[in-house]
């Protein structure tokens, strides 16, 4: 009998009763778990998901191509290329669980307007002129901005600007695609022109955007954050106060250097998504964050500065825009390199997004860091 | 035998028999329920408590009376004049549950630490210049501003400036009165001096005052807002744009011309404290709200323009700091009366404490909006 | 000024210019702090209810010979003598929280249906033949029977037997009249033919009483246990399964020698009521529990045997039937000791009943074992 | 571009210019979502896994022969088949989310202690004479009984009988597989002698297994019921209660003819195991159950009686033994047939579970019943 860790030889292989009894529970749909526990069972978490790094000029270029070689419209839904985790065969899956892809518009193009129970966000990593329009409000999205769009509510994009823009989407696609749970409704083929006129402020954030103040009068009962929003200006001021509380003794960062906040559902102090976790980490100069490894994977985009990233183990020199994978039980550990500037900061500023409200919700969340 | 709702003769004063019954049950400390079911167990609530006005202006000259007459220090721990509601015997309770009280500080006084099991808030109607110093973070106190304090915190009070400041003091000392649920322990003497310097913005505000945005490295465990200023300027932002959402055809407002925010634990999105609801109302110029009625009992104060005000069957006309009384299951409802000043708005401005949350734990809220 | 704890005579009489302040605090229904701040913020809970017994056998008698001079009926509803604890002034209440009586039916005698917001419920220390119809299910009572009666559930009691009968009513009545939350409707001045028919198990039972078992067509929202009747048979063998688990060397029993159930709603494993812990103990011959005081009061009633009982500054000696009051923070202790007869197994069986859950719901538990 | 519900040619093999992105894309592990969309974001869910039935004799018969060909022993762990589903590739699961398998132990023989992350139960269909030995606690398996074990508690099976005994496993593999959440140890390589005797009761049960009682001094803090058996007499007792009910003209069963119950943790009331729902179906004699669906997978074990079960386009005539597997959003409907003997009551019983808890758990439950 093979061992747990080290399956060898199938004995079935060289046993005539064995071989037949293996032929038996072939032809009733049947395996024996003996010959596969060490896969199905290990004793942690081996992600079949490789740590992997995609380099941003890439993506936009080639993004860019499609733009001018292939259309938006109902059907093909939307312009997007989902980062394929290379060790994850069949789909197009950044992580077990996640999707992520670069999404690109045209100037003044529209994709129609859908919806789905896959749960969604976007984030804007350069550029604006973009309105998402959800269940008829439109947002702008700028640089910084995250913007969730929880499952089953209807939404467009537009793009007002004579400029493509593209930004990044993340989804739980491969989530529902795993637990059979996918619902999807095609919407209007064009928004309204009221709907393209593009306010500073989306209707949203005239009710959630307050600290602290929840709109009595609200009538938000779905899943997933009401706030359709999150502008970089509180993004960036959060990150600058917490060093700043760290650098006059108090705490708030959540190691030395290292600041985080997380994007939350102010309906619950929850994560702005049912099956998504959206942060930001700002990374000092010269700062390297403790090794920490947790179950479930995860997505980072670089916003802003240069550093070193060590996943498991691959290391890569990362810089704006660039995305990698932490599959689950890797460890990730980041340094912040100042630039050749001497004006810059200094600071590395991630965008991180991943499946861990699916794994807190289901009692299966573990982390540990490394000594 | 009495009826509930009219309880006649006790009609042991007429029968020997019973006569003698019922000395035996006070001697036995027994009391017959059938001589007190109307009172203890009434068709809907009628609460001992009444709907109550004070005057600021009355409330303001007798706190700077006794500022110039009443030392604040160790022992008598406040300078706070209490609510006494007229219906309620024995203790200066504003309502069964509520405390309120105007607390004054003369120029460049100190009220001492102390830390109590009761929850508390202040709230400023006019004036600034003292700090809340919370942990250890001084909390700069201004017009407008909601200032939640939840229980067992440690806190002092210190006036930096050269003139008096008066505020109103909420808490939940007749709630822990009535569950036998207090603990008091006194705190230092005397506040350090880096105390006594007042940032714009306390620690509090740094770590959690970004709209959505949870600060992943905090370590408030406590029960209540780790929140400790709600600031004006986002109150009446929030308030503006529930008014202007309604404008444009959106929903926002609660009714008609009737602007409504809470404030609320960014961690949870429930009340800023466990035992107390906080509520700013925005009444547009000539609105009347519907009378609504609701189990539990609030205070109101007037923050801003004048109009009129019922409550069961009681109607005044407010202004600037005048406080009322809500009791348990009487209706109110409010009119915005401009004033005459053609300058101003025209709105009333309404700032409401009150016990919803302990309903809503305990499952006993109810409301009804009136036809 | 006075201090915290020991409040000296009030400025006011000896100092003109304060005396006048006074007054004017009075004429505007206003409280010095101050004056009061020992009193309503101790270092800890001091009640003003007392340690107190009552005992069985006369409350029997008492109740008996009401039984024979008052009759039962619509208006005053129930032939109950609530506990009017000694150090609670103007309302008969056990505890500050809690209203405690027995309750008695003549042979054949019907108290009529009508609900309320109150949740109660009957503990049967003796007896048996009376009937507690609950929204029209029929569910007997019998010697240690618990049987919880959620609030707003219509209710009427019938005595189905040649016998008297008595039995023990817990009620929040206290509580939900300090918070204002009542009300009542009267129901049928008669139960049907059918709903005196008695049968072994009520329907509750049949669709909630199996271990583990939800019934998935059940249609029960309201909060409250929908299981009407927690059996003595199982009561009694939940203690003696935790005695004879901590016999044989496992874990079962709160500390040795003492056996603990909590009366539960199988719906969420919380207490079986909203406001009311309902509890049974089993203290084996000759154990002496530890000095325990918790935020919140408690009624006891002996169940089986005798012991001592202290209470803070109190000790009993308690028997069968008789009931004890424990105040918010005084520290009880039991003794179990054996009777004259060799006969009996010399445990000591109690039923408590409190207002933990509303004080765990607001978060104001509190507990400690004394050293 | 290809349309969502019918992908045509890709569009890539006719241009060069389109051919060329595309081979752009492979190269950075890309892939367009315009050319998957219709099958990652279908219009309802459409399961790569099939309703599919496998036999019992069979099963049973092909576990007898790995019975007298391999041993058990570490490294393989369990004498385990796993029904695996014909639709899903690579893995032996008997759908995306659920691992079901037949366990068969040989006279007097072991299996070895380990735990894992994984949750898990036994249920048994037939037979006894088996011990499941959970973190030490012997307890007994026989007909009828359903055995949840919830991840990380340490267990072994030894087969005190002089037959050999099977059962069947349900955990959550494949669900734990695909979040990358595994984690596995080894425990004693065999079980004491004392844990060799077998108790009527377990330890769990004596604490656990009284309906409505908690023991208060509990240390069981891990997700997943404590109580570690749901004995057949209570589950019969159960079902039998609810047709009882229906006969008598209450409510207690989810449509006519149809009792279900679900084993329930005590502690909460929720799921006995946070990623499993496990059922009893009883379907009285000619009864048809309404054509349900539901997004998630079940298996179904045929405990009792005979009928006729449609899957979606399946359609099978069961008898005792038999399981099949509803994929998600596949409707089910069961009809109870007669057996030959008039001596049975017709009833037909099924034992089922399935994935609800995660689903419910990340807010992706839908369900209908067809009209």
């Amino acid at each position: 009998m093979t061992t747990v860790d080290q399956p060898g030889l199938d004995p079935a292989l060289a046993d005539p009763a064995l071989a037949d009894l293996h032929r038996g529970f072939a032809a009733e749909h049947l395996v024996p778990l003996w010959t596969e526990v060490g896969d199905l069972m290990p004793a942690h978490p081996r992600s079949q998901a490789c740590a992997h790094l995609w380099r941003w000029n890439r993506l936009l270029e080639l993004a860019d191509r499609a733009g001018h070689l292939v259309p938006v419209g109902r059907g093909g839904e939307r312009r997007a290329l989902a980062l394929a985790n290379p060790g994850l065969p069949g789909r197009p899956f950044a992580t077990p669980t996640i999707w992520a892809a670069i999404q690109y518009l045209m100037p003044h193009e529209d994709a129609p307007e859908h919806r789905h129970s896959q749960h969604a966000f976007r984030f804007v990593v350069e550029g604006h002129g973009v309105a998402t329009v959800v269940e008829g409000d439109p947002v702008a999205m700028r640089r910084g901005d995250f913007l969730p769009q929880a499952g089953l509510n209807r939404h467009a994009h537009h793009n007002t600007a004579d400029r493509p823009m593209a930004w990044i989407d993340g989804l739980d696609i491969p989530l529902q695609y795993a637990l059979d749970t996918q619902f999807f409704d095609v919407g209007r083929d064009a928004i309204s022109a009221a709907e393209r006129v593009l306010p500073p402020r989306s209707r949203s954030e005239k009710l959630w955007g307050h600290p602290g103040l929840t709109p009595v009068g609200h009538r938000s009962q779905r899943p997933g954050s009401p706030l359709l929003a999150y502008r970089w200006e509180h993004t960036d001021a959060a990150l600058t106060d917490q060093l700043e509380l760290q650098r006059t003794g108090h705490p708030g960062t959540v190691e030395p250097g290292h600041a985080l906040v997380r994007f939350t559902d102010p309906r619950t102090g929850g994560d702005a998504l049912p099956t998504i976790r959206a942060q930001f980490h700002r990374i000092a100069r010269g700062v390297t964050t403790a090794p920490r490894r947790e179950t479930g994977s995860s997505v980072y985009q670089v916003f802003d500065g240069s550093g070193l990233v060590r996943v498991g183990e691959s290391t890569w020199s990362v810089t704006r825009g660039d995305l990698f994978v932490v599959p689950s039980w890797q460890a990730v550990s980041v340094t912040s390199q100042a630039g050749a500037s001497d004006s810059d900061s200094g600071a590395l500023d991630l965008f991180q997004f991943g499946d861990a409200p699916v794994l807190h919700r289901l009692g299966l969340f573990r982390s540990e860091v490394d000594a």
